[in-house]
């Protein structure tokens, strides 16, 4: 859980990282970011700001912030009914990205989990995204990101999401974030 | 038809546009702006350049930059096979659009379509998007824009794009755009 001035922070922190990338947004944007700690109350190191252009029922569009080493932890876009699971392209405006998939395990990656963490990331095929740089991540391919030491802004298509069915493979993740006001 | 110098013209001024929008390129990108004349070799006036960031079986994304009052002729996204038509969502970045869709038609449209083409629009219902403002055109619908005096970059996201499909009003369009080497 967050407290509410933890999100507003985040929320303030995340704005500028889209007004430093370019991101051009409308009134209403600024006031959508969410938080997400993915229930484990850890955000600076495990979570991320995220404001959805739109999800319809066939496509979505979003920005993700990530701050300075921030992880989106390992998880996975399900086949759900006659969905064979969220198709998702993401392209680095800003800052760089450590993508972790399926795969050799990269020697030295540049990725940081937290201690005692190990088990929650299994995928460590690294892919590296700078600035203009994309890649394709297929439905249900496990995988897992973090923002190298600046942050990272992401600019993240995909076919419709749900991110409340998302699959995690840390047991302890909820998707929702409790918010405590205080 | 057009030269090709004319259209690495276009190409050399969409690079400029797509960089005051804050676009960030690829190497690669800065080589794929492709430049539509739709077959009226009229660029000037109705034409477009686009950039696809990527078109899979399910998503896609282009940026498309229009100069000073050009316009993308009206057409629209039929059904093909199990595919309802394409489902688009333009957000502009950059600059000013007319965006024209069936409904009541808006007096004094700030749209100026070429003397002797009215019967090539037949939808005259406005909607003006400015930067950060976005509009989902659903499957089928018939649609046409023009930029505003300052020219536009906007952010396409879509359903799998099938250009050469679509359908436009003017039966002298022909999709693809013939460059001849002189």
């Amino acid at each position: 859980m967050l407290t509410r001035k933890q999100v507003q922070e985040a929320q303030r922190k995340a704005l500028q990282y889209m007004e430093k990338a370019g991101v051009v947004l409308s009134p209403k944007d600024r006031e959508n970011i969410s938080v997400a700690d993915f229930g484990l109350s850890d955000l600076e190191r495990q979570g991320g700001q995220i404001l959805t252009f739109f999800n319809t029922d066939r496509i979505s569009a979003k920005i993700i912030v990530l701050f300075p080493w921030q992880i989106l932890p390992e998880h996975w876009h399900p086949a759900i009914g006659k969905d064979i699971g969220k198709e998702e392209i993401m392209r680095v405006r800003w800052g760089e990205i450590y993508l972790y998939v399926p795969g050799e395990p990269t020697p030295h990656p540049r990725g940081r989990t937290p201690e005692g963490e190990e088990g929650n990331f299994t995928v460590w095929h690294e892919i590296i995204l700078k600035p203009g740089e994309q890649v394709i991540i297929p439905p249900q391919m496990v995988h897992w990101f973090q923002a190298g030491e600046h942050g990272a802004v992401i600019d993240d298509y995909s076919s419709t999401a749900r991110d409340l069915q998302d699959g995690f493979t840390n047991p302890k993740i909820t998707r929702e974030t409790k918010i405590i006001e205080s």
